[in-house]
């Protein structure tokens, strides 16, 4: 563990952040860490507002790489999740600089979009796992905790159980990871064990995102799919007869694909941490 | 035109078929072709039931086949959309013989999986266009009376107005596309004018599709985009700020897709027919 001060920079690439999440989140952040409160930054675009997004395309983009390419800061976090990624990644991609390469990135949802981006670029330290706005969750402090833990301290309790030195692993939302299958920011996940959650999904849309997903030949490549909680199942009119687990074990019979259990990941504040990649845990 | 008498089958690949469609659809049939009623057969699995859909993936793949492969046939016609297409395109493909390649085919929504598998298979007569169930729309006698003198005639009245023999085109809705992207039932639209519609979705996930499949390389080829309806759009939770034809406009823009403006498509009783490719009407 490191006794020096950690630099968070918090940007929002997709949907508004809520104004009292950075009240709440330092509190939070003074209480854990007494003696080496991380510099918890939030941008202020993770404020703004344009229609759907915290502030327009450009507004974003720029926000993004303010605080991925500036020297003093080691994580960069994700405010939330939401929607708008995909219209920035390309402009981010093309923006960052050598300096990004050398922090950590944290957040889910949405922006997997983003975290399959860097990933696919060669950085080292790229994670899905809590977002600052978790906070707001019932008791969101286990989730925001959990996240701070691992940007501070690679604390191998944050982990997802399975996650391992031995094996590589990617986690992804099912929608997300869908709308990336066939254009450039499609990562590759050949030799990884590929978790996918999902949330407030009608079971048949849950079912055609894993033939989607399933059905790609990169992802054909994966040492296999572990299933983390599907939240906030929408209605399925009728009834759709088989639950998430009996569908994604469906898919992986059709396709050849590995089935290897649940993971313990989810729109939730148990959503534990999956580094992508081998796993860089403290110590090692 | 043909003096024959024309032989449909109706079979339901996705979702079941209302049972009054059947009445409705013959009653209508049979006052709008007295001398020559077309002989309409809805397959019993139209009426089948199992969880979400009309039949297990093995009762509906048997079904089309069925009809597909039969020589008395002359038009395949989907009963409905909903969804379940994807799970049986694969079994499908493997049981077409010759046979089923000399009739047409006619649907649109969840039915867009099997017709770009088709289309890509070279089958010749596979079109966009009204389903059986859209009978029970109000005044759905319209959507039906186009697809029956399409199916019968070729009548060059009920195409989409900018189809013409110049051209190719091919017509989806846009969330039915996105999930084929990548997979082996993605269709090649190279100098294709493509035409997309949506329905009851929210309008960040028109955007989230137009990035999706702006994005992919094979789509890219297209002759241009143009926009059909898109119809009960969900609320967007802020305002998203754009509508459709502004989405689809940024989309084509950033891929650099010609925009090629409105498409008469739609899921509504208007929706007029896109024959898959090269249009082949009555007389030519």
């Amino acid at each position: 563990m490191s006794e020096a001060k950690r630099r968070i920079g918090v940007v929002a690439p997709a949907s508004r952040m809520s104004a009292e999440v950075a009240e709440r989140v330092l509190t939070l952040a003074a209480a854990l860490y007494p003696d080496r409160t991380p510099e918890i930054s939030f941008h202020p675009q993770c404020f703004a507002s344009h229609g759907h997004f915290a502030g327009d395309d450009e507004l974003r983009a720029r926000a993004f790489l303010d605080i991925a390419n500036d020297e003093s800061t080691d994580a960069v976090w994700f405010a939330r999740g939401g929607y708008g990624s995909c219209r920035v990644a390309e402009a981010i991609l093309r923006g960052l600089t050598e300096t990004s390469r050398r922090k950590s990135y944290l957040g889910y949802s949405d922006a997997g979009v983003l975290l399959a981006a860097l990933y696919q670029a060669g950085f080292a330290a790229v994670a899905h796992g809590p977002v600052a706005q978790d906070i707001l969750r019932e008791g969101g402090e286990r989730a925001v905790g959990r996240a701070l833990a691992w940007m501070i301290d690679r604390a191998p309790e944050t982990l997802e159980p399975t996650v391992g030195s031995a094996q590589k692993s990617a986690a992804f939302n099912m929608t997300v990871l869908s709308q990336l299958l066939g254009t450039p920011l499609q990562p590759d996940l050949d030799g990884h064990v590929l978790m996918l959650e999902e949330v407030a999904e009608a079971m048949y849309r849950i079912d055609r995102s894993l033939f989607h997903i399933t059905s790609n030949v990169g992802i054909r490549r994966v040492t296999g799919i572990m299933l983390g909680r599907c939240r906030n199942i929408t209605p399925n009119e009728p009834d759709f007869g088989m639950n998430e687990e009996e569908v994604a074990r469906y898919w992986c019979r059709r396709s050849g694909i590995p089935w290897l259990g649940r993971a313990d990941i989810g729109h939730d504040v148990d959503n534990k941490i999956v580094p992508f990649g081998a796993t860089r845990t403290a110590g090692r």
